[in-house]
C-alpha cells in the first residue's frame, strides 16, 4: 500500500516537474522571423514532445538536497534535456538506428528531413551549452564552468557519445554483460549519473557527496538500460510509443539476451537495491531518489 | 614588392601557427582502448588533416595584440577548429551537401560511414566546449564562461547552424545579396569573427575594442566567402582540394551569381578595405589582422 502512495505521489512531482521543465525549454527555444526559422522549430519538436523529463527531474531532486533554488535546477535540466533529446534525432537517424517513431510521434528526420534533424540535433547540443555558461544557471562563473566540463565528459567521445559508436560497433563484437554494460554506462548512464550529480555541483558540495550521487546515478542508469530492455520483450506498444521487439528483430544483444528474462529482473533489482544502499548518509531528504529507483523497476514505459 | 614579402611573411607565420595548432590538437584527442577508439579516430581524420588554420591564426594575432600567452590563444584556437571541422564533416554528409571530397581527401563519411561521421562532429563540437571551459584555458572562470556562450552563439542556431539552414531553404527562396549576405554572415562570418574577437575576450580588453575586431571579423569573413565564390569560377582544384564549379551546377546563388565576376572582386576589395580601416586605432600591433585581409584577396585555395 505505501508503495502505492509513493509511486503515486512519485507521479504527481515528476508531472509537476516536467511541466515546469517544458515552461523552460520554451523560452528557451523562441523562433526567429526568416529562413532559418526551420530549425528552431525541429529543436523545439525534438524537445517539448511529452518526455518523461526523468534527468531533469533528478537534477531537481538533487538541488533541492542542497538548498539550491529550483529556477537554477530547471535551466540545468533543459540543458541535460536538450542534450538528451539532440542524441535522440541523430540516433533515430536512417544512416544510424533509423527509427522512424519517436515517444508516438514521427521522428524529427520524418517530420521534417534528415538535414534538419542533423541541424537540429547540432543546434540543440550547442544550445545546451550556451545555457551552462549563462550567468543566469549559477551566480560562480567556476561552477557554471564545472557544470560545463562535466557535462561534456558525460556527452561527448568518452561518454555517451563513444557509447553509441560502441552500440554500432557491437554487432561485430562478442557479447558479454561485460561489455553491454561498458556500452549502457557510456551511451546512458554517463548522463543519468551526471542528472544525479548535478545539484551537488549548483549546490558546491564536497567531492564526497559528488561521488555517491554520481554513483548513485550510474546504477540507477544501469537498471533503467536493464528496464528497457526488459520493456522491448514484454512492453506495450501503445503504452510505450514506441515499437517492441526491436532488439530481438536486430539480432540485438541485451540484457535479456544475455541474462534471460528472470536474470534481467534480478540484476535490475540487484542495482536499485545498490542504488538506494549508497544514500544512506543523506537521510529523509533523498526519498525523491529512492522513489526513482522503485520508478525504475514499475515503469511501465 | 612590400606586398609580397608581406604575403611571404604571413605564410610562414601562418605555417607556423598551424603547426602548433595541430599539436595542440593532437594532444586533446587521444585514442583510448576499446571499439569506441573509432569515434576518436574519425575525430583526428576531420581535424588534422592540413587545414589553412585561418581561425586559429586570428585567436593568435588577437591574443598577441593583449598580451596573453600563445598557449592560452591556442586551446581557444582548437576548440574554433573543432568547430569548425565539425561542422564541414556533417556538412559533407549525403543528407546535406553530400561531398566525397574535403582538402583533397575523401570527406569523413567516405573514410569511415555516415553513422561514424555523425558521430565524430557531435564528438568534436561537445570537445570544443570541454576544452573552453577547462581551466587551462584562462585561469579566470568569468572569462572562461564568455568564451563558452560567445562560441555557442556563434556556432548555433542563431548562427553557424541557422547558416547552413537557410543554405538548404536558399533554393526556395529569391536570391538577392542581402539573402546571400545574411546567409553567409551566420554560416562563416560569426565563427571567423569571433576568431577575431576571441584575443579580447582572453584579454579582458573592453566592449569597443571586442566590438572593433568582431565588426573587422565580419566584414574579413564575408570577404572570404566572396573569394571563395571567385575560386569556385576561377580555382584550380588540385590546388583547391575540392571540386570547383559545383555552385553553377547546382544553380546556387552565390556572389559571382548576384554580382558578375568583376563586380565580386570588387566587393571583396570594398570589404577588406573597410575591414582593414577599422583597426585604425591599433597601430602596428594589429599588422597581423591587415595581413590577412590582403591574404583573403590573393588565396589560391
Amino acid at each position: 500500500m505505501s508503495e502505492v502512495m509513493t509511486s503515486d505521489l512519485l507521479s504527481v512531482a515528476m508531472a509537476a516537474a516536467a511541466e515546469q521543465l517544458e515552461s523552460v525549454i520554451d523560452s528557451l527555444i523562441a523562433v526567429p522571423p526568416g529562413p532559418e526559422a526551420r530549425v528552431f522549430e525541429a529543436m523545439r519538436y525534438g524537445t517539448l514532445n511529452g518526455g518523461k523529463r526523468l534527468r531533469p527531474f533528478l537534477v531537481l531532486s538533487g538541488a533541492r538536497l542542497f538548498d539550491v533554488p529550483d529556477a537554477l535546477a530547471l535551466r540545468v535540466g533543459a540543458a541535460l534535456e536538450m542534450i538528451h533529446s539532440y542524441s535522440l534525432i541523430h540516433d533515430d537517424l536512417p544512416a544510424m538506428d533509423d527509427d522512424d517513431l519517436r515517444r508516438g510521434n514521427p521522428s524529427c528526420h520524418i517530420e521534417f528531413d534528415d538535414a534538419t534533424a542533423i541541424l537540429a540535433g547540432d543546434g540543440l547540443l550547442t544550445l545546451a551549452f550556451e545555457v551552462l555558461a549563462d550567468p543566469a544557471t549559477h551566480p560562480d562563473a567556476e561552477i557554471r564552468c564545472t557544470l560545463a566540463t562535466s557535462f561534456a565528459r558525460a556527452a561527448g567521445a568518452a561518454g555517451m557519445v563513444g557509447g553509441q559508436m560502441i552500440d554500432l560497433e557491437a554487432e561485430k563484437l562478442e557479447a558479454t554483460p561485460e561489455l553491454i554494460t561498458r556500452l549502457e554506462n557510456m551511451k546512458t548512464g554517463a548522463l543519468i549519473s551526471l542528472s544525479c550529480e548535478s545539484g551537488a555541483i549548483l549546490g558546491d558540495a564536497g567531492a564526497d557527496a559528488r561521488a555517491i550521487l554520481r554513483d548513485f546515478g550510474y546504477d540507477l542508469g544501469l537498471a533503467f538500460q536493464v528496464t528497457d530492455d526488459l520493456l522491448d520483450v514484454e512492453g506495450d506498444e501503445a503504452n510505450l510509443g514506441k515499437k517492441v521487439g526491436k532488439d530481438a528483430a536486430a539480432g540485438k544483444a541485451t540484457f535479456v539476451s544475455l541474462l534471460g528474462v528472470e536474470g534481467a529482473r534480478r540484476e535490475a533489482r540487484m542495482l536499485v537495491d545498490r542504488a538506494i544502499a549508497r544514500l544512506e548518509g543523506f537521510g529523509k531528504d533523498a526519498d525523491a531518489f529512492r522513489q526513482m529507483g522503485y520508478f525504475v523497476l514499475e515503469r511501465r514505459n
